[in-house]
């Protein structure tokens, strides 16, 4: 029996320009901008906008070898990936790969937050991007630091 | 200052079949299935998965012509759109107007549990397909009710 991931933690949105978007985010949604930050694993800049218990983090890329920039270029902005609150992310991932799900990293990287995150292979999920996140204790709750400037 | 939603309540999935794609969901991810349940308005098969307060939901079509059978012909399998839980719909819809946003429907219409629902134009959104969705209090809880078969 696979432990339930505990719960929706956000929907990553590949953007060209966070700035260009947040308005909509903030005025026309009304929703809070918690904060922005930049990514050096993922050559991304992201702002997480607080939604009930999840987020919606929009994700601009700094360098057109990153990841989100080459979905950009193929697909244009839109809806880039799910989230899923996980525990014990390695052994997860470890799991999974037995079930003959591929995974894009083999052990986690760090995320946002100093998160532990890891993305499995849209080709074993019905070409879903989802992610797996596990935070520290000490990330668990996202604090407002920088506005995006 | 505008009414943040209360909640993300659901992502949208299109796929081609939902019996195809429920393995992964509940034995991988290991997600509950909720139910399962056709939507006349949308010409659409749904099936519902719990993720702590919000859900997965698979769209399958019932009919070439329900708005996701086209989404899967022109980008194939993958995220459709994102439900965010609101009140007064109907006003909110109104309001957003107002402010240049396009939406789909001018009024709600009726979603799965009978909830109030409308769509936001990707045009106006950064090309994510918003649904606004409110829920009676007689249908915020939902009830398993059938498996697929």
């Amino acid at each position: 029996m696979v432990k339930a991931p505990r719960q929706l933690d956000h929907i990553g949105i590949a953007v060209h320009s966070i700035r260009e978007h947040c308005s909509f985010y903030e005025d026309i949604l009304g929703l809070s901008l918690l904060k922005v930050e930049t990514i050096p694993t993922q050559k991304v800049k992201v702002a997480f906008f607080q939604i009930g218990s999840s987020k919606i983090e929009l994700v601009e890329p700094q360098d057109a070898s990153s990841p989100v920039a080459k979905f950009l270029e193929k697909r244009g902005e839109g809806i880039h990936h799910i989230a899923l609150s996980v525990s014990d992310i390695d052994q997860r991932l470890q799991d999974i790969r037995k079930t003959g799900i591929k995974t894009i990293q083999d052990h986690y990287i760090e995320g946002a937050d100093g998160a532990r995150t890891a993305f499995l292979h849209p080709s074993s999920t019905g070409r879903v991007l989802y992610e797996f996140i596990e935070k520290n204790d000490n990330n668990a709750s996202v604090q407002k630091e920088d506005k995006y400037d």
